[in-house]
């Protein structure tokens, strides 16, 4: 069992240096995202959708050439465990996504993605046997078509000098960058000498 | 000169490998987080924001242990070229920025983050050339706080299954997935046998 042009093993230790643990949730992506892939006319050039901003993100910016840099990647927060990949121009694309119904047949994994078990009751082993062995036995594939234009990065466009820090921002943000605006994280700034 | 704890030329191959192509905003990247792991104390937990979306991210998730599956890398659409690594609990960090008026004196890397030159008249290689030779020359530094709570990802909290797709989602939204509250970037779904 491979999962994009890594062996399982491979992926594993992949997924421990990129995400910095071996998360259930991209074994289970790494089943997805490999599957979407299988089901992709060959060849063409296409982007991504992950329908959650937890784990999963990072099995698509592994396995595909979409990563959230790149802009070829989007983030929806629907909290669904779903990856799309789609035709950049036509929209025409497979949804690949954790089925409920199959997820019953496995009841380690069922458990910890219900949150059923206390984290010291979970069997991590048995978790992750079962992922394994379930591979794309807990997934459903869906054809989907998506209107690519409303998924696009919008452009950046004409950056100019934010009057109050300095630095360059796209005007399209208004007349100052929005940190200024008053969207800054930040409680306190010093400059310091490099 | 290193990045992290690549070489320069390991450093380009990474990102080539990951990004899917030598970005000159990468190469800054790489030197704008670089400076920001040596300005952090050493050995600290800590989490990352990125100011734009565009490429920075990137570099961060390829040079520190911060990605955005992993919520720990935190992207603000800002559009400044900047990022910000922190200590987790108490918020202290440094934040790393292309500086405008030491870009100044670099009129490639200049012209190309100004878009000042149409694509074929920009000269690729002296950019590049220009970038690995300024390295930190074109950054500045900032010691920051910020209020960690602000930036921490939310919880998930509890699922249910959604009534109409059928597929697990955060009962936070609603009584129904925000795909299916009229969300969803599918213009077509059709299901498939596996």
């Amino acid at each position: 069992m491979n999962i994009g042009s890594y062996s399982y093993d491979e992926y594993v230790h992949v997924v421990e240096s990129f995400h910095g643990s071996l998360a259930p949730g991209l074994l289970i992506g790494g089943f997805i995202v490999d599957l979407a892939l299988k089901k992709l006319p060959h060849g063409e050039f296409f982007d991504a959708i992950c329908e959650t901003e937890i784990c999963l993100p990072d099995a698509v910016q592994l396995l595909t050439p979409c990563t959230i840099g790149n802009g070829w990647l989007r983030v929806l927060d629907f909290g669904r465990f779903a990856v799309t990949l789609y035709e950049k121009t036509g929209g025409e694309g497979v949804r690949v996504y954790l089925d409920m119904e199959k997820l019953n047949a496995w009841d380690e994994v069922n458990s910890w993605y219900w949150k059923l078990k206390k984290k010291p009751e979970q069997d991590y082993q048995l978790l992750l046997s079962q992922i394994r062995e379930a591979g794309y036995g807990m997934l459903s594939v869906q054809r989907v078509r998506v209107e690519p234009e409303k998924l696009r990065r919008e452009k950046l466009g004409a950056s100019a000098v934010c009057p109050e820090c300095g630095e360059a921002y796209p005007t399209k943000h208004g007349n100052r960058c929005r940190a200024c605006q008053g969207e800054s994280p930040y409680i306190e700034v010093t400059s310091t000498l490099l």
